[in-house]
């Protein structure tokens, strides 16, 4: 059977213009209903509501047993980074227009959390990419990304070359404006402007899809996610990697790149009904035509 | 360890000038290492060879437990199809530009087949799809493909309007020239060209690729090749469906055409250090640049 | 100083249901203005409308001085090839969503077509393409096409290969599903579906776009309006060929198409302030992101 | 009739290794059929050569009535620019693979350049655009581009928004990696490889390519090369502004960057029998297929 929650975290888009009476709004239902509500730290800094207990990304992972944010999809993206390690399940509930993964609006807030809180909803896992940097056998930077993890050139370099990898086989050599390692989830932000084509969350793989490259053969490709992708910057000057677009690190010739799946996921949990390919229709507005 | 080889079925592209001399050449090289081989009958009767029993497909994959296919991709599509439900693995040889799945060049056939024969070879695995025409509850046609299964507008119709269904959730509806339901092998073939991913073969999907859609936003999507995929003939006059470009049916209005992953597997041998990477840069000529 | 009408023919897509009280209440609201209306014959017989003459086509284009279209886009470019090679000026009004060239709602066609008829527009002219179809030195066919001319592989083919000649210059042979050559126009119709550019109506050029093309690097082409373009028919059972998706011919090995400019041009009158990017805009939604 | 030249400037990619035998016997093969030969400045300063004249680039536009300049498309696009407001024609001599507007080999220089200096060539002029960037109403940039005029995005930012403008229409605001002006040169150079069309040379427009564009429906969009195009900065950190990919200014919100034709264009001279498509066959691989 599926579990009641008994205590919420909850983060807001703290620099949101009226985002204070919404998350008081929330944390008042959510107490009211009898489980317990603690606000992430810069979200109570931020916004001055004190009612509520204001605790650490680590502290709301070890303490709470769901969380909800209140944003659009950036927002969330940050946030389920940090409750990965915890397994915390995330619900998302959006101020403007539905996102993929924040898909309930602040306007049925009540009868979308209610279930939900109560123990009915849709779960969902997401696989997420644990990337890191190596300069001379040193892992300069590290990182998660729920969406992707995205090398590009700088700006005042006409091109960035990489080596692409996968285990211990090489795949290509290409020379593009950049690469983008996207996972499902990632495979409708980025990646779909780039050019890749849209994963199925329970596909066991990532998009790899050059941006503007060079040679007009190298299509995005779908990889395993099992092994181990390398990128190795071969020549272009001021390259730089992004993960999820919000933590970067400046890359030098050598520098290798390695990405593969986290042991965590982020687990999503939506309102009964709930559905991808209806997310993927709304969103992507399926149903009208050009003309 | 691997297996040493008995019995090998030998099938040509019969069609093609001057095949003859060259499955006589491979023929008399298999039995001169002691194997039994066997000529697949149609081939057998177009070229005039006598010197080697003549078997139908049937008995070939009964009896076999190997075959080598000489002619480029297409002439292997039809044959792996005819040996999938024998589970029967094949070498391909290739009489000219070598190709995605026919990758042992005729030149060099003695110094790749010898150790294949002998028991050392890469093997790997191709998922193939299973699809079947249903017209008022009736399955009308029914097929297997390696590549792809494709459905198209009629000549004179501007377009097909599809209903896509999978497992028991709705996707969209598309309006487009056609879809292609490609597997992962058939993800280099037509889908490539109607702006598809690469699939790797490991991967546990198949990619529907809207041709031509009208949609500019239903881009080709990855789905999991656990559940069936339906299309409906929503619209659209003289629409047909193909099974790797090889069998066809005529649609009408309601038909559905259904997808799942067909129970049998497609086995290939490739010499050892065979790697579907340089496959893939072979072909797509990623060594080279556009200027 | 803009012209004031005096005749102006109607045309309706008559198979459309509910079409008869738009067209009357249209022919009144212009007969009421002092203009002499004009049926087109189809549209009179289809509907059963009789208080106002019913005229051919070629009638019309001798004695009306304005035509307007109630329709879609569709029906705009059948009636607008028959008016070319008479230069008279056309207007649409379309009763669903608007249209790239049937701009003006059913629901405010008073006000749009008041300052219209009284000489107060927008004239926008639109280049139209002249193509036939050869065998054995003789043309088998011939049209106008306002949006494309377009080639396409039967059914049963799995390609089409196209030698592609411009004025004397060799250009390309080219293996896809066919190839669309696109005015202006029709460079936001089918040909944007094939991933062909948006041509602005001014540029002196067509867009020869390949339907999914066998080799990645064959590109649309923007090529100038000046020559003629020639395409033969070198491979591919059952190709055909299209005019505007409207009219077809069956085409053999061997048959060339040509293109060329029409000496002929489509004249659209826009109620003032009309804008060409505005209708890219709003048709191509250009003002909502994909999240 | 066809002009005999007189005075041949020569400009090489300096830091090209081993250049200098190689401009020496083009210089002397030049100055030993009577005509005067001069050395760009930088070329003579780096290789060392000094049996020729070394000019200011200033100075040969002045002098010489032919310019020969050896490397690939890169060195071309640079010098081309300086020559531009001379109106002097440019041949350029490849060392490595041919490119686009680099297209006889050094191996037959001998045989290419004899008929061009005497007067026997294909003459083909290019179009130029002219760049500025405004701040506050004030110039602070300007530039030429035969190739394109490129906006970017900064490494730390997501994405860039632009407004776009055509004369006196807005066109659209795009939110993507950056956008791309390319004239018919560029539209082969990082244009393609962003998803741009082809222009043929002779087609008066631009075409403007977003880069990685958020909406899907933001296609490449071929605009007439009459008017100004002009791209304002509305969001998005550190964005740059490029002309060819080799002159940049650093952008910031509310700069405004203006695009038009040049009074000048770039003259390109080719020997006889050379043809725009068969160069787009050789550099784009138009007779290999991908299987």
């Amino acid at each position: 059977m599926a579990k009641r929650f008994r205590h919420v975290a909850l983060v807001g888009k703290h620099q949101a213009r009226g985002i204070r009476p919404v998350l008081e709004e929330i944390a008042e239902f959510v107490a009211g209903l009898g489980l317990e509500v603690s606000l992430e730290r810069e979200t109570a800094l931020n916004t001055g509501i004190t009612a509520f207990d204001a605790l650490s990304n680590d502290e709301l992972g070890r303490e709470c047993d769901l969380a909800i944010v209140v944003g659009g999809d950036g927002t969330m993206l940050g946030f389920a980074r940090e409750m990965a390690r915890h397994g915390t399940p995330l619900v998302g509930i959006n101020q403007g227009r539905l996102g993929f993964i924040t898909d309930i609006s602040i306007e049925r807030f009540r009868e979308a959390l209610e279930p939900i809180l109560a123990g009915t909803y849709e779960k969902e896992q997401r696989a997420m990419l644990e990337g890191a940097v190596w300069r001379d056998e040193r892992i300069i930077f590290e990182g998660l990304a729920l969406n992707d993890v995205v090398v590009s050139r700088g700006a005042t370099a006409s091109m960035v070359e990489l080596r692409v990898d996968v285990g211990d086989e090489f795949v290509a050599n290409l020379r593009a404006d950049g690469v983008i390692v996207a996972s499902p989830t990632g495979s409708t932000a980025y990646s779909l402007s780039a050019g890749g084509p849209i994963l199925h969350p329970s596909i066991g793989g990532w998009v790899l899809v050059p941006i503007a490259s060079h040679t007009l053969s190298n299509r995005p490709i779908v990889l395993p996610d099992l092994g181990e992708i390398r990128l190795e910057i071969v020549a272009g000057r001021d390259a730089s990697v992004n993960f999820d677009m919000q933590s970067l690190a400046s890359l030098l010739h050598g520098d290798r790149i390695t990405v593969r799946r986290s042991k965590h996921k982020v687990c999503f949990l939506h309102p009964t009904g709930w559905s991808y390919y209806a997310t993927l229709r709304r969103k992507l507005r399926w149903y009208e035509g050009v003309s």
